[in-house]
């Protein structure tokens, strides 16, 4: 594979700020269907047929794209509805060249660019975050571990340790500076904060009047957190500040085992958590959120979009009569797993340690702890799930470009 | 209806902090089915069946609920599976009063409590939005408008402008003061703000080297903001600080009307629309936000759930290649639409308008202007639906409250 920097230098632009490796050369060029479609056929043999308004649509040519943002400038309604290619030739630079027709517009397309978004072989995989991995009490008794002593900086064990958030659902940071706001300056590292009732920054500790379970000693089951929105927090983050308590391990469950536990050996209450909606409520003195959703959630495809349970903030089931024994008999079963330690990891929090976990898949508790001995404090702070694809993303991104300068 | 005041001092504490005005009294109570369900007669003939194991998980005695929080202590797991009621009756305080077996446990329950969330009967409506009000531009030619003057202070003005904002996707604020901040202030009196990559606060005016098609002067088709999330901001303010240009008038367009439009005039576009998933992505150097779906997209019952589409900020559809001419054909239709004046509501930015509107619903758009002529400065933010709807139950509870003490 050649790298990009044996690009001709006169290639046009991308529709985007990536860079696309020439892996193959457009061989042949042939307008099909009056023009409707281009059929290029490439240097390795693979044959891609692109539709004239596709391409149209997709031109990165000044008049078409806005090269400062890469947003487009052109309306979908502006470009006409019988579009073809007039002409279609591969230029000394190795670009493909289309003239337009109706109108005399030209449009030219990068090699490396359209080989990627060929679409008439499947769809290409978007490697921003990898496969899941999901795993059990046994198969990953403690979280993927890094060193965060350097996290503010080191831009590899960002990347490590948010792969391993994005295959695990869980990644742990050691050795992060124990200091107030630094789970803030972290999270800052992947994306914008999300703020909520409880603030940019919440404190996990012991409270007089507290305004939620977590602000206390007791045990908490794994459950996700603000199940209460429609968008449940995709990344929660908890830096321990001070650990002088006895007790209050960290307990983890990975959702995607739950569900495949479900659907493997008691499928009819897989069926029942995947389909009765549970409604959740905060029951706040000044806030009143509500949402309701089943405990595991499906994507159309039929794969699990996320996980959505708090044993202690539910509000009251409003399903019809005939189904309330059969709610009731699945959370109940639900919840025998999520308190199997089989399905649980667990581990101790240190001063310094910060775990990252996808609060829409792994559940999160803690065992009870007693602040007579010490001082437990937590902080932490939400992030959008966009944000770690973004950033892993660019994080990639900026390792090809390292490598084209190396290579 | 006995207003709240009313009540016997000795009434259960409800598992909320809501109160329940009790429109009817609890006449007979019976177990039935060895306990399992509780039947009500109530003083208007209305009969209510409960099961024991909802009661007994919804109770708000101490042992149950964490009264400071108003979240449950108890595990559903903690409770007997077989849990039944060894005897049911009305104390002389009118609250419903179960023994259980097993178990020698006694809970209370408050009667105005239970005749809201009785589910023998379907579901209860939740007020806290209303209905939604489809609109056009010859229906709602103009913004339902609001003295904003005072928004800082006035619940009043707040409860109508927010409701206008759950009916028709929008609503004005006039003579907001027109320092800047000011967005932020009357967001927060909503809810917390919703930060992205463009900030806190986002200033839409000219700029040099535009991270965004918005930050220039060019007209902006309709569109709804962020579709490269997975959970589009729910609504979007814009508060005009500045505007000395030469056009630049608001563009808007309820999707809900759209969606009804196709679906009655043209169900083919409109199954397309529904249907073909569009990729969007921003491409900026230190982003790469991506994310598909529908320009329009229906919950599982078959309603709109939310529109999704920006002309500027499109990626390459992917979709097997004979869905190509379809996908384009629709996209087509549906800007032709959105183009439509027939559909748009059109106004001007004055000094002090603030603009509220469910970003997930109604498109925002804008005519070209003219920088020459003086400066345009729109101050934005974002809030999640969840705040609109959690605000308005608040404000509707203080007015309760009001009410009782009033009456």
């Amino acid at each position: 594979m050649a790298a990009a920097g044996d690009e001709p230098p006169d290639l046009p632009p991308t529709p985007d700020f990536d860079s696309y490796p020439i892996e193959a050369a457009i061989g042949h060029v042939a307008a099909e269907d009056d023009g409707r479609v281009v059929r290029l056929t490439w240097s390795d043999g693979r044959e891609s047929r692109y539709h004239a308004i596709w391409l149209r649509d997709n031109g990165s040519d000044p008049e078409n794209l806005n090269l400062g943002t890469r947003e487009q400038n052109t309306d979908i309604t502006a470009i006409p509805p019988d579009i073809r290619a007039a002409e279609a030739s591969v230029d000394s630079a190795g670009a493909l060249v289309v003239r337009w027709t109706p109108g005399e517009t030209v449009s030219r397309f990068h090699p490396g660019w359209l080989r990627v978004h060929d679409y008439s072989h499947g769809r290409r995989q978007d490697d921003a975050a990898g496969d899941k991995i999901v795993w059990d009490g046994a198969s990953l008794p403690v979280p993927p571990t890094f060193d965060g002593a350097a996290i503010l900086e080191d831009d590899t064990v960002l990347e490590d340790w948010l792969r391993a958030i994005a295959a695990y659902g869980i990644g742990l940071l050691r050795d992060v500076p124990a200091a107030p706001g630094m789970v803030a300056r972290v999270a800052a590292r992947i994306g914008p904060v999300r703020e909520t009732n409880f603030g940019r920054l919440y404190d996990v500790q012991v409270r007089t009047g507290p305004g939620s379970n977590a602000y206390s000693a007791m045990a908490l089951t794994p459950h996700t957190d603000l199940p209460t929105r429609e968008y449940q927090p995709g990344l929660q983050f908890l830096h321990c500040v001070t650990n002088d308590a006895a007790g209050g391990a960290a307990l983890m469950v990975d959702g995607l085992r739950l569900a495949r536990h479900f659907e493997t050996e008691e499928p009819a209450v897989y069926r029942a958590l995947t389909e009765i909606p549970w409604p959740c409520s905060n029951r706040a003195e000044d806030t009143d959120y509500r949402w309701e959703g089943p405990v595991i959630r499906l994507d159309p495809a039929g794969r699990v979009a996320e996980v959505r349970v708090v044993p202690f903030i539910r509000a009251p089931l409003a399903v019809p009569f005939e189904q309330v024994d059969e709610a009731y008999g699945s959370l109940r079963a639900f919840f025998a797993a999520v308190n199997d330690p089989a399905f649980q990891m667990r581990f101790d929090y240190h001063p310094g340690d910060l775990v990252g976990m996808d609060n829409r898949r792994v559940l999160h508790g803690r065992a009870a702890y007693d602040p007579a001995a010490g001082e437990r404090w937590l902080q932490g702070c939400y992030v959008e799930r966009e944000e770690l694809d973004s950033r892993l993303r660019i994080l990639a991104r900026r390792r090809r470009e390292r490598e084209v300068v190396v290579g």
